[in-house]
């Protein structure tokens, strides 16, 4: 048997489980392809635009990871398209060929076309968009601490998120610790009345993968910590100065955090279907094209209801590694099987001592969804020394209230408020 | 007595240190003022630059510092000028008037005016440097596991650092490890008599501060671990794609890391003399403006044989210590004191188990000079955060052998190689 090249486009979840099953059989040669030189632990994204962990603590090296695998090699890149007749890959003006093609290019933001959104709005999906909120907020903050004017101040103070799903839940539960017990401790003196997080969501409750009982939860435990949850509001445009909602409502505010959603990578030359997704077989692979694989966020496979599968890691881990097996099974003549999705649940961390968590029909809220997540995102998050790292962040924070990661990289300026002189009559700023 | 405002400029080691003595006093008001929102513990900068470490673990937060000095309060923004007759402070257009200046705004990068310099060298003074030599570093290694070019790979796996003092010393040493232990794990089967580090010095030795016993221990230890040094060599140009020397030879490289020298930062309505440093009385105010001290790198007092003191980190505890201290006497009309230099010694450190340090007559190189330099930087290193997490990545290093935080965050691109084919003749590139 000739050797076989199989190239893996993504080093995310999918990706890496991918490499790790297809690594088993040496006659392969595996080429993993991403344009970072890290594999990206998007569920701690949050905790670093919280300044509660360093940004490479949840990047982990894939020239690390390819170091146990030894059939695989790394190529940094963008990929720009796929000519599946030629059986090519193309990345950067270069052509890769494969035998077997596992795409795994996951998701971007998605902006749904709304002005304003890309241009002034804070995405939360890569490493720098989240170092980027977090300079942000620091300059906002110390901006703040030195101008007089009121409604300038207000809305340097006030923070923005739009989308009440598991990304925005948790940010605003990090940003309302830090309003909390961080502010009051920096700036001597604030009036954490002035200081404002804002989650927005269009429908009339959070979390819509959990049960009733758990959003409800986690919508007391945020207001308790402070942050205004604002139910059934749309956002029309990201301004400058602000966010208009369909309402009518305006709020002034430099920092409009976008957490409404995303849309899959897509890549010319592979045709995709609603959400920007790939249709595959159960087996995974496009049925014109049976040596592509799409796994993870990417493909769009019914799951239930007519919906396709959430875009959450462990789908894509699964998917990842049934896309491998698949490929070894038709290397070897062998049937391919199905993708069956073994759920283990939801989770989403709110703050101290308290998340939602929900496995099997078993609904934990508080201190023991608190502990399990904890020990599930240890558990998956890559490397030794990323965890030690983040276990000691942890552990600092949890024991002094301080998210001490509040280094601004780079200062951002601000706008003047204009919004505000032309529309009063519109201004929430109460 | 009304109440007195002293301001701090930066949040160096010496500006640190003088609010540390000027919070004894509750009558005294203290604005800091600096461009960063952090204290940035210059020392370990170069294992950022080298993945050993994560930027904010050398970085501290200035507000954090300030929690327990309760008179001072800070500033964000970068200083424009002093109006010493007015007695205020330029920041960012905005006037700030003080009773007492203490300037401790340490030196930038000395391009010495050569061609090239400022525009393609890496300057190693800020934390932005240093990411940007990480990200760099990364950049050319992936670049160079995909160019089949053997000459352009070369200069992309060739890295000159310009400058044999202690920065140069220690980042030579930790790239030195970088390519004995992380690149032949990181890229299997590259050759690495193709991954060059050049330290480039202008005299005839290194580290001109220490012995020269010290030194030739630092050239032979950095020679062993593949780092080349020269000696008598003076760069007379950065272009592009390389180095030119003053004997005519010419290196490719793409990442001229440029720590030949620094210059006062200076600041418009001082005067400045050699090295764009302040000359002050022993008592380190501005003779003609006695209610303006300048502690630190910036301060010109002889130390001895017409020399300077030197630009490090004890100095400018020392001065801005004292600086604060001869403001709380001239405001209770006692008697200033001149600066006495309590010398504790140098070290710098070159890589596993191995360093040099003089403390006092007394000569160490090797494990106990290594041991003392890490207890040292730990002691010194401001937060409880940072020295835990430093502790911890010290440790994994010690441990794995590995140089974990190779995380690019920017990815960098690289040019064709010119000069090379205009001037093949001086080509250096063995």
């Amino acid at each position: 048997m000739a050797e076989k090249h199989v190239v893996v486009l993504g080093a995310g979840f999918a990706g890496l489980n991918a490499v790790r099953v297809l690594s088993r059989e040496p006659s392969l040669r595996v080429t993993l392809v991403d344009r970072n030189n890290y594999h990206l632990f998007q569920p701690l994204l949050y905790q670093v635009a919280s300044a509660g962990l360093e940004a490479p603590q949840i990047a982990f090296p894939v020239r690390a990871f390819l170091r146990r695998h030894k059939n695989a090699r790394f190529l940094l890149g963008s990929a720009e398209g796929i000519d599946a007749e030629a059986k090519v890959l193309m990345v950067e003006g270069k052509p890769v060929p494969y035998d077997y093609l596992v795409v795994g290019s996951g998701t971007r933001t998605n902006d749904f076309g709304l002005p304003g959104v890309a241009k002034y709005g804070y995405a939360m999906k890569t490493l720098d968009d989240a170092m980027r909120i977090r300079d942000r907020i620091i300059s906002a903050g110390e901006e703040a601490s030195r101008t007089a004017d009121p409604q300038r101040r207000k809305a340097l103070m006030t923070i923005v998120i739009v989308g009440g799903g598991p990304t925005g839940v948790e940010l605003a539960g990090a940003l309302g610790e830090v309003r909390r017990h961080v502010i009051p401790r920096d700036y001597p003196g604030v009036d954490l009345s002035e200081v404002r997080i804002i989650l927005i969501e269009g429908s009339d409750r959070l979390l819509d993968a959990f049960a009733p009982s758990s959003a409800r939860y986690a919508q007391r435990f945020l207001e308790r910590l402070g942050v205004e949850v604002w139910f059934g509001e749309r956002v029309v445009e990201i301004r400058p100065d602000g966010v208009k909602l369909l309402s009518g409502k305006f709020i002034p505010t430099f920092t409009a955090i976008w957490s409404a959603g995303v849309t899959g990578q897509g890549i010319p030359g592979l045709p995709t279907t609603r959400g920007n997704r790939v249709a595959t077989a159960p087996e995974l692979y496009v049925p014109e094209h049976p040596e592509i694989y799409v796994a993870g966020d990417m493909n769009s496979l019914e799951y239930k209801d007519g919906r396709p599968y959430p875009q959450v890691a462990p789908v894509a881990m699964q998917q990842g590694r049934l896309a491998a097996q698949n490929i070894l099974r038709h290397l070897h003549g062998k049937e391919q099987r199905a993708f069956r999705y073994f759920d283990k649940g939801n989770m989403a961390t709110l703050g101290r001592n308290a998340a939602v968590a929900e496995v099997k029909g078993l609904r934990l809220t508080g201190f023991l969804a608190w502990a399990a997540w904890l020990g599930v995102h240890l558990y998956y998050l890559a490397g030794f020394r990323n965890r030690l790292m983040v276990l000691g962040n942890w552990a600092y924070s949890y024991f002094t209230y301080d998210y001490a990661v509040r280094v601004m990289h780079h200062r951002h300026e601000f706008p003047a408020l204009e919004t505000q002189a032309e529309q009063a009559g519109e201004l929430v700023n109460a």
